[in-house]
């Protein structure tokens, strides 16, 4: 597996809705991977080719915004029987896509569940019906609807999606390092193994320290992604898988009340939500508690029942400490009362330096904490593949890892991340994720605290959701 | 009033104890408008003279650092009676070096109540006692027990000493704009005025804009001022005046019990408290509510009291929006739980850009809510004296402007800013203050508010505490 293997041959048509930073990202890695012709691909975005990188790769741009009104027209002249749909915009409903797909027999893909436009913050539904909790229980109603439908993968980025496989893989490392004997291929096998080892807690711990040659401006938002949906995403409830060992059901917490029951919301915006995380490079950390896809499906992935109840599930949640221009950006975002700036920037060839640290970070087991995921660096991105940072990197391999399973696998109906072949994919996004590391920290949400005020903690089990929140 | 006015023809000697960001800055000043010769001033700094500034200018410098033990013998090797000791150190006792010299004849002059070091987080001592109200006590019985000491001028920089001034320019405007004819002269007389006017609560709201050409690193604390100090007030409780309009005391609030009782704290870090505030360039921000000795002495100056009623007292508390770098660094510090970073860096010279816009904001009068205060570039900083950038020149001005009244008015005891003659000392600081603006506001802690979440606001009165607090 290296950075010239076809990972699949794919021969029929590619329709890529969006074309922002991910979109742009994985343009070069789907036509150096997937043996696609440029001429068979057709992008849709509404703000066109703004760096003229379609252009040059000789890929057709329809410029034009997918709405309600004219997607399956739109889509209809575009796809059939056996193409492939990869969704990689906001503002567009993947629910709506999915359907589409699953009815006229075409592969798809996406990296988030996103709504049609104003759908993560609509004051006239409640927080329960704007959360990535809601949107996955409508994902996995369609999957019933369509039992035997092609290959759909939802939520396949990095996180949502690569984590889901890093969590496997640190599983297996804790297995290996605490002498226990293991080779789960089920999901029930997975969620014991991970009963088994005494995991109470998952992290996707992240802290991205990518730096722009041009400084945020005030008014401005700067990310390494997507502003809008970073923005989206973040005024939507703080939502996490809610563990089995939890004690202290949030005073602002709430369940669904329908569904899988694996995850809570908080009534509060996770871009105003911190929790304390680590990471091997920054060490101990406040990162922000935003709503992700994985932070519910990992926890149900991993829960085991004993008839109605159940008997263990881990808390998982997001632990986002993006790059410096990005908190500055939350913190004025904040002030003036979540008004998105007028202006934003994703800086791509101007920055100078940072990386991408994205794992995932198990903890509670017998060797305390360990952190498993990808160092990657700026620079190592650039001698990797073009026209990306090291954040849309990680996500855009995770896609094409992806795309090539569902070309190989194309019957399996709607899948989420945790329910792919983990080795296989890892295999295919190894090259491109600069480091893999996996690495043991006695570091837990008691070390210094009670300093210089009194807290209150529940000092009998560090794992406890409350000693990670920052109040 | 000019840049090369005497302000005061100073005879005697100084001492200068610390010579960092302020003790720089405040050299040329006292220089240029106190009429002292170089020879006729020492400084005392462990550091020593790290930019061969005092080198340059010919002032002596002692390499030593203050201690409880050393003091005593140091100064009274320097200092005699019609000297002036100048207080621009941290890990000093200000307490310490006023007794001294109250007891010596000394005039003397601080921009903050800094304690004996380690005393700001203290875990031997209850919050209530490592409190900058605490500090103000004890100055106000030393001031008892020497009721006609030499003057002695206490907090007197930008804030604490300034806004004092900024509150009472503020008042008289908003009289006059709302048709109200005043001339306080007395305390009692100021406190009934802002009670006429409605003035329901006082922030100082300052945004910091400065930004250096080299970015923060992991691991460094940036600020346009003291490091130390800083992270040091940061980790005292946060502080406020409480006022007469209140009706939610805060969860984990705390009145002190003792003394004027103009203030309460919250048993928190002020630097983990955030709340909403309004500059005129800014507009809405997140501030954080760091402890300051203006919040209390402003809150008492204004109380009116009938008998032993307080039957008005406004809010009155900081929010600090400190230069992007150091809102950078207080996450990180935060983040590693107030462990202060290994290394830190007042920028000035290579400051690129920015001012210092720092103001009062008067709210809850017939007009809304009025900020009037000092915008001042880091350019113009440069083009008026060197050795400063913008927030230390609306510091170091405010001294010698302090120093001045001290030398003309000799035997005043122990004074805090809301006890000097406002127009005398605005008139000598402001050449130096950039542009003062008044700009009127109907902004109000309730815009935008509950969206995209409820929130527990209380919509009666948009002035109320509860509503200012980012929670
Ligand atoms: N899972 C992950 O790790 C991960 C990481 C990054 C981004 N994402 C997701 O990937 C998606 C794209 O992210 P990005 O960083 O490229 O965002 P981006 O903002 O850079 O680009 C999104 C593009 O979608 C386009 N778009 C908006 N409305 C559209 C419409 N109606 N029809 C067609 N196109 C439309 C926009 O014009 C924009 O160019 C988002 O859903 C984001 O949440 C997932
Ligand atoms: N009121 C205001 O507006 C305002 C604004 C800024 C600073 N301040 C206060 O001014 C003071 C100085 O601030 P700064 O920015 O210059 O700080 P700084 O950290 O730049 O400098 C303080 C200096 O004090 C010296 N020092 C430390 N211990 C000492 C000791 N034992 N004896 C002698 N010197 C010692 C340090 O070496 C350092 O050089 C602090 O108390 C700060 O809180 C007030």
């Amino acid at each position: 597996m290296g950075v010239s293997t076809t990972y699949a041959a794919f021969p029929g048509r590619i329709v890529m809705v969006g074309f922002g930073s991910i979109g742009q990202g994985v343009l070069p890695l789907i036509l150096r991977h997937l043996a696609v012709p440029a001429e068979r691909i057709t992008i849709i975005e509404p703000r066109n080719d703004p760096t003229g990188e379609a252009h040059a790769l000789g890929v057709k741009l329809l410029s034009l915004a997918l709405t309600p009104d004219n997607y399956v027209a739109t889509l209809d002249g575009l796809l059939g029987p056996g193409d492939f749909l990869v969704n990689v915009s906001f503002d567009v409903s993947s629910l709506a896509l999915i359907e589409f797909c699953q009815q006229r027999g075409v592969l798809y893909v996406d990296t988030c569940i996103e709504p049609w436009p104003g759908g993560h913050t609509d004051p006239g539904v409640s927080p329960s019906e704007r959360s990535n909790y809601a949107f996955r229980e409508a994902a996995l109603a369609l999957r019933r609807a369509h039992p035997k439908g092609p290959t759909a993968i939802v939520n396949h980025g990095a996180n949502p999606g690569l984590v889901s496989h890093f969590t496997k893989r640190a599983l297996l490392d804790i297995a290996q390092a605490t002498g226990v004997n293991a080779q789960p291929e089920s999901r029930e096998e997975w969620a014991r193994l991970a009963m088994q080892l005494g995991v109470k807690v998952i992290h996707v711990a992240e802290r991205d320290t990518q730096l722009a040659a041009e400084r945020k401006l005030p008014g401005e938002f700067v990310n390494t992604w997507s502003v809008e949906a970073f923005v989206g995403e973040g005024c939507q409830p703080a939502e996490l898988g809610w563990g089995s060992h939890e004690r202290h059901f949030p005073a602002d917490g709430a369940r669904h009340g329908y569904g899988c029951d694996a995850a809570i919301y908080l009534n509060r915006p996770g871009a105003a939500t911190r929790v304390r995380s680590w990471t091997p490079l920054e060490g101990p950390y406040h990162g922000f508690l935003i709503t992700h896809g994985e932070s519910i499906s990992i926890a149900d992935f991993l829960t085991v029942r004993e008839g109605d109840q159940v008997r263990y599930r881990p808390t998982v949640h997001y632990a986002y400490h993006p790059c410096d221009a990005a908190v500055l950006s939350l913190h004025e975002l904040a002030g003036k009362n979540w008004q998105l700036q007028p202006r934003w920037r994703i800086p791509r060839e101007d920055l100078i330096g940072g990386r991408d640290e994205l794992g995932v970070l198990l903890m509670g087991h017998g060797r305390g904490a360990y952190w498993y995921g990808s160092q990657l660096s700026i620079e190592e991105t650039r001698r990797l593949v073009p026209y990306n940072n090291a954040t849309s990197l990680q996500v855009t391999i995770s896609i094409v890892a992806a795309m090539a399973w569902a070309i190989r696998h194309p019957e399996q109906g709607i899948r989420e991340p945790d329910e792919l072949d983990f080795r296989a994919i890892l295999a295919m996004c190894e090259p491109y994720l600069g480091k893999l590391a996996g690495v043991y920290t006695d570091w837990t949400p008691l070390q210094n605290r009670n300093w210089p005020f009194p807290e209150d903690l529940d000092l009998d089990d560090p794992w406890q959701f409350k000693n990670f929140r920052v109040t």
